[in-house]
């Protein structure tokens, strides 16, 4: 896998990132000062290899993403934002509250110091407001040519009074099938904006934190499965529904919201909005006599007023774990399900 | 930062990794059962997008960090192994003992699935020896051209009883300072094992769990700290010693076990062995009564076998925090910095 050796530009103006600031030395800790230290993280331990913080428990919950979504900024945020708020959201949909974060950076030689300050920026500012603290991290510069800018994991820690709280398992025909907002304006708005389409427009990133949607239903009876409908998009998430279970789910396609903008960069760019990733909404599966209940919560919540009651789970003995569409004509089609798209970098 | 777009390759054969493969669809969850699927993950979590475990606490301590080296795979480990055992190290030197570990992947599209699968068997062996779960995952695919091979970022989590047990501020003059073993080992063996070169030779990484030799000595009363050489070795260690302690550290040259292999490699390639990498060796800064303890805890450890007496902190009012090193020949220099060397990818 070895590339030719392509020697290092290290050009020496400071808004650069250089391959010798990720050497470990006086570089490295000089760039960890200048751009990762905060008031905002608290309890950022940057002497130690690892930073020690008391745990209520009883239950840890424990998620790990990587983040090389490209362009790294797009309307509605950046890497940095996205990389906190897709952390704090897997961990909300298990029931967890979320804790502690790491952040782990791969920059590639060359990148904009002024470029990683402002995804920094941003990942501060989403890490006050969802109330998580970043308390270890890591920085790797790797060659031009071995990157893609920057890439973000975060691994979050949360902990919970019980485990599991939601699953498949829970879900029996005639539950409804709700989604918080519309859908795919993360995946259209990473799209559009790539430069190769030379297409501009209004949509923005939904990305968010889902915690307090989340939060507004975790105590209600009849709560049976909630999950975040991020890459792969709503097919995906409701395949992996439909598999598990082996029931059906019936969707209604009108129900569904998609905002026109999404729909249009669909439909001129070839893509399926519902295989386009959220980074801000939520899927939940309830029994139907709560059905309208969370509806009436989610409402009353911002990034909650579209929510919508988009579909049934059904029984049917010839036909197992499919999803499938009734269209605005009355017609019934399958959703298709995500295969050999490449869809890289969306998130 | 955005390239010109390069055509896919997407090759068919089956023994490559291709973009479709990191969509979040039907193709990824195929590579997550086929390659990280296994049964000394017992409580990999692979339909939650977080897993949920137990925990003991009352503090919980947590480290993160990406593995990028270049080879991938070098004499006495490869990245998999590597991404194990710095984790586990980094959690062990804050004595804490290491439970559960993430995983992400970021594959560059063309990456051999064969040696994904070697990465990913030397992982989990490493898991295995070192006692530690590996509870939640993710697997991203970058187009070529935007990664290096496979970069993995590892995060662990670990209980301890006390927090923190060790600090620089508990450093006195007078103490003494113990290596577990030789140093510069696992970076002289990754710039070996880069083809670039054309060098080969001996040598071996040193990577290992240093978990055993940091338990060994746990409960002595006299250990003020203890760290891991890892990026930038001993003399960064040792400068971020002195400076937070502004005391001075004085090292006898001919007590630091550098192997001859090492030794020549650094020669050759004008690198200084007390800036690489080592990936299972242990600093320790005890108080000079337990001096001889300590080193008899670990010689009788593996991997401990060459354990080393190889100075002492000093007070000296005219100068502070600066490290020296008394020569072979009773002269006294001080030991180089890292500031502006690229060492990228060792680790």
């Amino acid at each position: 896998m070895e590339r030719n050796n392509r020697a290092s530009s290290e050009p020496l103006d400071t808004d650069t990132i250089r391959l010798a600031q990720g050497n470990g030395g006086i570089l490295t800790k000089k760039l960890i000062n200048d751009v990762f230290k905060n008031t905002a993280n608290k309890e950022l331990d940057l002497l130690h290899d690892a930073a020690s913080v008391t745990f209520a428990g009883p239950f840890l919950s424990m998620t790990t993403d990587s983040f090389v979504v490209s362009p790294y900024t797009f309307p509605g945020g950046n890497v940095g934002a996205l990389s906190i708020y897709g952390t704090v959201n897997d961990l909300a949909v298990v029931g967890a509250t979320p804790r502690y974060i790491s952040t782990a950076f791969i920059i590639e030689e060359g990148f904009s110091m002024t470029a990683l300050k402002e995804v920094v920026h941003k990942m501060h500012q989403a890490a006050v407001e969802t109330n998580v603290s970043i308390i270890t991290g890591d920085t790797k510069v790797v060659p031009k040519g071995f990157g893609g800018g920057v890439y973000i994991n975060t691994t979050g820690v949360g902990d919970s009074q019980e485990t599991p709280i939601w699953d498949t398992s829970l879900i029996r025909p005639g539950d409804h099938v709700l989604v918080s907002g519309s859908v795919g304006d993360h995946g259209a708005c990473v799209l559009l904006a790539r430069e190769d389409y030379g297409l501009h427009g209004q949509l923005k990133s939904d990305c968010a934190s889902v915690f307090p949607l989340v939060n507004a239903i975790r105590d209600l009876e009849g709560v049976r499965f909630v999950r975040d409908p991020t890459r792969g998009g709503l097919s995906v998430l409701l395949h992996d529904v439909a598999t598990e279970t082996g029931f059906n789910i019936e969707l209604i396609e009108n129900n569904i919201p998609v905002r026109p903008e999404v729909a249009s960069v669909c439909d001129i760019l070839g893509f399926d909005p519902f295989v386009l990733a959220c980074e801000g909404r939520v899927i939940a599966i309830v029994s139907p006599d709560i059905s309208s209940e969370v509806l009436t919560h989610w409402r009353g919540i911002k990034n909650g007023e579209n929510a919508q009651h988009i579909g049934v789970i059904s029984k049917n003995t010839d036909l197992k774990g499919r999803v499938s569409i009734i269209t605005p004509m009355g017609g019934r089609r399958f959703m298709s399900e995500l295969e050999d798209e490449p869809l890289p970098r969306i998130c």
